[in-house]
């Protein structure tokens, strides 16, 4: 019988580390729940003492997110260990993960340890984490550039202290599969004990080689992997969660494995991520990328159109991808465009159906095709909606070349109108530097992300707004439209409500200080 | 001592395939001459039968390119390969790359042949090319889903035909790469004659182990790997050149082979991939994306700090980028501009020089810091220039919510004044439109594509157009501007002035038919 492999998914911790990346605690309440209905094991949901907005984010997911185990990752100290737990006591399945580098370029240059002192801080921190809970995870940084004994003898040691998961990562994404493969095989031979713990793995994609190197890890008596959607994370990033899902769905014959996820939700999860990061999937990522299933080759679509499987091993379908691409128009009904939403997986409320509809009608008018991906752009749009501070009734803008461009804005705040006008290097800057001379927020444009939802100008402008508080925390603001300044505007002033309904409606988030990196 | 792996580049062939990736013959010879610069060991060039326009750019490529091996790929069928050779025969090194499918599922739903078809058809097609030219490479299309025994008897065949390459694709992504490894090595002991000729392999993306599977296949006897710059191609795409060259680089300690690339020239090769197909690159791709040696976690950087291999496996140097990111400013000279320009590898003309520097000049009076990032742009702006049927002097757009937008061009064509103004849905559809009608060209509207290249609204935006010709030739257009408006006007006229001119010097290019996959 196929061999259980356990999917951790450390989107909201590795995953958040990726440079511009950085979500809020309602965005990774959205994420950890998109898990939770992808049926992973365990989520990663922060590093609690790295900041209180971390904690905060990590609390949240424990109490609310049922289903997966929690995890919150900690160094091997004991202040570490305790506020994790703090922050993890209130989930169903709470996973202490302690981590602590074993490679002697780490012990030298960065802990400056003796590898018997970093011996006994990865037992008592083992020790000290048991105290909390039964569930303890220890990871092994830089394990694959480790001495082989040295890391043998710290997974004896942690398993008899009582960890239940040992987690050998690639850190610094430096191994090739047979290599790997072979490290795991060989941990195998050489510790007694191995068989009392599960191992894990955790691999970077600095060389590409991320999911081969995960994969040849579980080929080898590995039972679980960490990941991240859209594969994420600190660099090139980690193994990315929907490449390992498929290869083992796909390739169950040779492998004789299998998880418990939910493929069908792995599109929208990919899409959700790369949303509230703000992070471009490229055309051509593996499962996910908007090529993945496209077939532009003459030759290629007549085999395709013979027999699929000729050039396809998976089912767009397989990884919740709708076949019907075009369907709707602008004579198309109200209960077609719910139907849509619905096998889309958009479960919205009356007054959200009502404005997605609204604008759906009005998108119908001016633009002739509407694709999938224009409706998941309204429906977005609607279900992520909070209080208006400031509702945007009057925008004009004009620039030409060589000219100044300027803003005319009014904002309706609390019955309130503010109108000004200003200026700026281009039209969009014009816009923000004026809404920036009404509003009392203060924060500043951290990022302004542009793309066409599908293609040409007649084409909804998706455009991305991440604002930085003072306290650090980033508020992400998302605007479609078929005009782009307009679409700027809606993001920014998106963004900016987000801030004062967040700021306003809980205390300080703290700012995020230090992060580890596995 | 290493062995020697070649490097046979497919972007201008397989990676064109990628919906949306059409190259023009101008971009392809920018391309190729790019792969050269990276000492590529082969440039495929195009599939010369599919259309005249592909024929035509491999005629170009193998008349102006030296340096690498110039290869074409034909069916095992006699007209595709004499129209393969009449394309090549001005290269120095000409390669005609026949290919035909050996797997039975291929067989049976596409081919509609027997194998024993088959053997005689690639024996008979390997017997053609090899009366044109002494290098003949022999591709089993499927072969990682084909019989093992039939393969052998074809790898046999071909090799006593005279094929000096049989190339074993994994054309469905569908391997593993021990599985795949074990393929390659199971070759060498089983087909006698082998060692008479290089084994290569091509692998695509499906599951993401497209360079996984090409460094199995190397580690097993395999000499010569297929790929791409960025990973583009068919669906998920090829194995990516920057991972297979920076993996053998970077672990030359345990595969003891070795490559002839210049790594130096890999970012500004996915700079202009990425620029001339307008395919994003995601910031967590390895080796090439924007992260892939960008740190943030806090930990991170302190390790970075004490010694940069606690988390650095390469040299960002080492892959061509610089490492001082923020330089110049607005008293900077003209020398300095000229300077960093050509530590970034562009080495521009007088005139180029001026007009780039005028528009350094102006874009640092209105943005306080300028990165290498805003240079590139600007260099890139000018080095690609050609005779301007139409100079833009005049635009006014105006925008207002649930207004019209609209918008007012003056356009100087052959000392002739234009003037127009038109409406759209939208501030750059106005400008679009309103260009159309006082431009006598046809072409259709193929791709939009804005990206901010810094970061913020007072970042350079940078805007990709991409036009349809009625002969099926695709023209891009790029422009940069501090207001997206005015990128956007600037990039569509660069593509119109593309078209116009290219279309003027060369005939019909004909239009593009049918596509093989491998």
């Amino acid at each position: 019988m196929a061999r259980r492999i356990r999917i951790f998914d450390t989107t909201l911790r590795d995953g958040e580390q990726s440079p511009g990346a950085s979500m809020n605690i309602e965005e990774k309440l959205e994420v950890a729940k998109q898990l939770a209905r992808l049926k992973v094991d365990v989520i990663e949901a922060g590093f609690p003492i790295s900041s209180q907005g971390d904690f905060d984010a990590v609390r949240a997911v424990a109490e609310t997110v049922r289903g997966p185990a929690i995890a919150g990752l900690c160094r091997a100290a004991d202040g570490d260990i305790d506020r994790a737990w703090e922050a993890l006591k209130d989930a169903k399945t709470p996973v202490i993960h302690t981590f602590l580098a074993t490679s002697d370029i780490h012990l030298e240059k960065k802990l400056k340890k003796t590898r018997e002192q970093v011996l006994e801080m990865a037992v008592a921190a083992v020790k000290r984490a048991k105290g909390y809970t039964e569930n303890v995870e220890f990871s092994a940084e830089d394990a694959s550039r480790s001495d082989f004994a040295f890391l043998c003898q710290v997974v004896e040691a942690v398993i008899d202290a009582g960890a239940t998961v040992v987690n050998i990562p690639d850190t610094v994404g430096y191994a090739i599969p047979s290599e790997f493969g072979a490290l795991i095989a060989n941990l195998y031979q050489s510790v007694p004990n191995i068989k009392k713990a599960i191992i894990s793995v955790h691999c970077h994609n600095d060389l590409g080689l991320a999911s081969a190197n995960s994969l040849a890890a579980v080929m080898n008596g590995a039972s679980q992997v960490e990941c991240t959607i859209n594969g994420i994370g600190e660099r090139a990033g980690n193994a990315a969660l929907e490449e390992i899902v498929m290869a083992i769905a796909t390739r169950a014959d040779l492998m004789d494995v299998k998880t418990a996820i939910n493929t069908t939700e792995i599109h929208r999860a990919s899409r959700l991520v790369s949303d509230v990061t703000g992070l471009v999937v490229q055309v051509n990522k593996a499962v996910v990328g908007a090529n993945a299933f496209a077939h532009e080759a003459g030759i290629h679509q007549h085999g395709v159109l013979q027999d699929k499987r000729t050039y396809e091993i998976m089912d767009a379908e397989a990884v919740g991808l709708a076949h019907n691409k075009l369907v709707l128009g602008k004579h198309s009904g109200r209960h077609a465009f719910e139907d849509r939403l619905k096998t889309l997986g958009y479960h919205l409320n009356k007054i959200e159906l009502d404005k997605a509809f609204e604008r759906f009608k009005d998108l119908a008018d001016k633009k002739k095709e509407i694709f999938d991906e224009d409706l998941e752009t309204l429906a977005a749009d609607e279900v992520r909606t909070i209080p208006a501070k400031y509702a945007l009734e009057y925008m004009n803008v004009m620039t030409s070349l060589d000219g100044i461009p300027t803003a005319t804005i009014r904002l309706k705040s609390d019955d309130v109108e503010l109108v000004d006008a200003g200026i700026g290097v281009g039209s969009v800057d014009a816009v923000y530097k004026t809404i920036d001379k009404m509003v009392k927020a203060k924060y500043t444009l951290q990022d302004y992300i542009v793309k066409s939802v599908t293609g040409g100008t007649d084409a909804l402008g998706e455009v991305t707004v991440k604002l930085e508080a003072p306290n650090g925390e980033i508020y992400t603001g998302r605007g479609s439209s078929l005009d782009i300044v307009a679409a700027s505007v809606k993001a920014y002033i998106n963004a900016i409500n987000k801030l004062v309904h967040y700021e306003a409606t809980r205390g300080d988030g703290g700012k995020r200080k230090d992060k580890p990196i596995l």
